[in-house]
């Protein structure tokens, strides 16, 4: 089994791939992938032979190769569907975000509690939370975003998981509860200010 | 100098044992931080160990010491302010995200280019994009959230950069060239989709 954090460099990796790519290069040592991501030249040679991708010492790993790799480890086979809940600023900006549908995620629909937004002629429909468990069964979505005020994200959370949902994008603060087989995700973004403020630093004394 | 990897671990950590915290618990062990994190035990002692923190291998780890620990490598002494530029949907959002708060940094202006939004009396006032540097020096700012379309997202990244902006939160989908000294943190959401995707796919194979 690969850890979530295996996972997450791997995805990182084929931004940073597709970076160099897209800027004309054909090959790139480990060296410089880490140096871009801030991973050892060492984890990055584990993370690719623990996924089988083997590069050649003296040339480097060819991109597109590595890429094509990535993108095996995480083939899907048709586009999935995703389920929004919370129809705010937030969740609003998430619908037009363009990274989803770049990876084949599509937002179809989403799910609020005020009944001023429920309605179909929107970017995708808005439905009441009751409608939830038909919405996930009759589209096959096995992820939902949640995206609510931090005092209804358990319940939206037990609400998504009673429908069948295996895999959840958390955009709480809270940190939620729910079986073994579902899959959470946080995004925690005031760590990320802390992660950026500590590295900040850390250049400065170093100069 | 430690990783970005190492950082981000780290502050996840602090998250799970206040949580962990909030449920009672007093002490841990690195095999349970690690199975809710999905971090193997032995990364977890790995990482603890660098930054000083030890544990009772009986007892396991003191779980307020931990915190301790932890909050004091990223010690800030002041609240740290933080210029957000593109005040659309994702903008406005992170505006009312409280989670920046909780970690005392604090988005004190708003830039846009949209003359209609440029207005004092939202709940952060917000200016145009030739007032930045005034701000940025004004409010001694180190830290940018970028959230515009991907067209203008290097734009802004280099103005930032000449109004000497250190730290980039970076929510575009593009990959933003800087100088070294400079640290920029990607959001991407798409990859947050795609490693859940994964790990589904995964449970319901070893079922």
């Amino acid at each position: 089994m690969y850890l979530r954090s295996n996972i997450t460099r791997l995805l990182q990796y084929r931004s940073c791939l597709t970076k160099f790519q897209e800027l004309g290069f054909e090959t790139i040592y480990s060296y410089n992938l880490g140096k871009h991501i801030g991973v050892s030249a060492e984890q990055i040679r584990k993370d690719f032979s623990k996924f089988n991708i083997r590069g050649n010492k003296k040339a480097g790993y060819n991109i597109e190769e590595l890429i094509t790799a990535i993108n095996k480890i995480f083939k899907k086979n048709s586009p999935q569907n995703v389920l929004l809940i919370g129809y705010g600023n937030l969740g609003q900006s998430l619908i037009k975000y363009k990274g989803f549908s770049r990876s084949m995620f599509h937002i179809i629909a989403a799910i609020d509690i005020d009944p001023s937004k429920h309605k179909r002629k929107t970017l995708v429909p808005v439905f009441p939370p009751e409608k939830a468990p038909e919405i996930i069964k009759k589209h096959k979505i096995t992820i939902g975003i949640i995206a609510v005020p931090d005092i209804a994200a358990q319940e939206v959370c037990n609400l998504l998981v009673k429908a069948g949902i295996k895999g959840i994008l958390n955009f709480s603060s809270l940190v939620l509860k729910a079986p073994e087989d579902v899959q959470i995700n946080n995004i925690n973004l005031g760590n990320e200010l802390e992660a950026i403020f500590y590295h900040i630093q850390l250049k400065q004394k170093n100069i």
